[in-house]
């Protein structure tokens, strides 16, 4: 292994800036190993974002840089920045995209890259400091140290008596709804009921008969349906609040 | 060459789930060589994938592994396979969607995976296998000799006195439409007449003046249009059934 | 480094296409870096294509080989093409896709590819070349010498009296409308005027309140808007001539 570099944007497919950015990451590191985290995340969602990349980054060797620009404040005084972790590196605008997945590990430090005042900094500043933290497997260098300014944080549920305050942090491909309840949270409950309606819990997607309620992949409770969109049965989007009552 | 996995998914490249199986991959085999054979196929749609990963298989090099992913099944009791062929490695759920590339293959032998009971069995059984496939070039030890279940065939299409029977197997993003008619069964035919429109044979897009047929890239009859898309003009879709009059 | 070869189609990612075209590349040159420079280009706009190719070369490492499929002309007498210019090599249809970019190099020589005559040229002509001249490093034995016939331009913006007849060239998944208008030519104005509209300089996207054009990254003026998009407000699309008027 030579260094793995996941990229995260909100570039797309149709677009050439994912792929200059491989080409600068390559004329950098030649040896890099260059993944496609998510090509495509909704423009300017950094909730989005910050939840694929939470998500992820577990299930990647050790050392891998994280490279994620969702950064609608491209060319304004937001701060450029590298983050090593206790596992991974972050690489992105200091938005908030970056901080739900580091602080999930550990953060060792974090280092202000200078800032272009351009309207490409992928291009021009995330790709080359992520394709040298590759090749290097330090930060050291890359600017001064700085703390990381936007906390954001994806949400953790409230419970308030019998109802669960939540709000949904990502819609997927197939229409499931990830909450921030986090599994844990729910293991007693079979049904919760949402606007008049009961949702039942489901062990599977098959095993779910109309609108369900799952343990999702990334330790959230999903809403879900089997085959078809429960996000457009029931107009959730992330970012949506959400007041549950738990049933039963 | 260190191994090399081929994905195809309908998880799409506005989520994580895509990237994160590589992940998983590299953490298992960090030099395996990595291809999308295609990153977004509809949703749930086996007939679709089936017919891909069957025209494809035959021009990667002899040894790749290929993850095919397309599973509305996931956490049921349908089983997680991998089957080792004459030149290839296939992994996936038992569904139909490894079937027509294996069979296209001589079959040596299949195993069954452990299987998972969640949610996301590409990351948690269908990646790993492949990983280690790629490291190992054999399924030995991932689990019990297992015979394919789902003899899943894109079929073939029927001759009845002068008329053909055919499905429509896939549709492209150019609207293109494949049918599961070999080319070598309709060489002596120049038209073709379908709900009363004559379709005449065209040796190329360009050479096409309004809709025609042509000997497709993947040795199937298409109903094709001249940059326009001649799914639209007649409603064909993967799984629609037509009946063709050999005309002329 | 074993030879990169960066790839731009209309093929999208819902297909097997790009992913066959990968396959090819990996029997010819096992040890190929292959990257997605742009999978998914709106069909047969070879204006598109043309221009990310121009505008992305630059960032890749010396020796790449571009291979460039949008090829409406696929099966016709149109030539199938390797180029070798002073930076990199660039492989696809001779319809103007390749000129923008290989002649902004300079171009040391070409040759004519054996032609398919069948509809997947990417497949059967594009991708073995451009896997040979990744192994080789060299266009040499492909074909015999050959003159580019397509010298399509992207255009250059022309000025009169007070102005500027421009076109758009590119239209991004953020909406924002590249022209072919050089930044360098429209230092000293900053307002234009379209339609009776106002449009002022912005140094950001940040920084627009409304419609604003900006010094885009690939150095092209380019209309835009701040989180909405310029070119739907516009009518802007790939293509659409414009008359703008220097305002101030």
């Amino acid at each position: 292994m030579h260094g793995i570099v996941a990229v995260i944007t909100d570039f797309g497919v149709k677009d050439h800036y994912n792929g200059v950015i491989k080409g600068i990451i390559l004329g950098i590191n030649p040896e890099a190993t260059i993944i496609d985290l998510a090509s495509d995340v909704d423009s300017f969602n950094i909730t989005d974002a910050a939840f694929m990349l939470y998500a992820s980054a577990a299930y990647f060797p050790k050392g891998t840089v994280f490279l994620a620009i969702v950064d609608p404040g491209v060319g304004t005084e937001r701060s450029a920045v590298a983050v090593e972790c206790s596992n991974h590196f972050f690489v992105g605008p200091d938005n908030g995209v970056l901080y739900p997945a580091a602080s999930k590990e550990r953060i060792i430090k974090a280092v202000k890259l200078e800032n272009s005042r351009g309207t490409f900094d992928g291009r021009d500043i995330f790709a080359p400091a992520a394709a040298k933290i590759s090749l290097e497997n330090s930060i050291e260098g890359l600017g001064k140290i700085y703390q990381l300014n936007e906390k954001f944080e994806l949400g953790e549920a409230s419970v308030d008596n019998n109802f669960i305050n939540a709000r949904i942090i990502h819609v997927d491909k197939f229409g499931d709804a990830v909450t921030n309840i986090r599994k844990e949270s729910l293991t007693k409950i079979n049904k919760i009921k949402y606007e008049g309606m009961i949702i039942k819990r489901a062990s599977s997607f098959s095993d779910c008969s109309n609108i369900c309620f799952i343990e999702g992949s990334s330790g959230f409770i999903e809403i879900v349906a089997n085959k078809s969109r429960a996000s457009d049965k029931l107009g959730l989007y992330a970012g949506k609040n959400l007041r549950l009552e738990l049933y039963e």
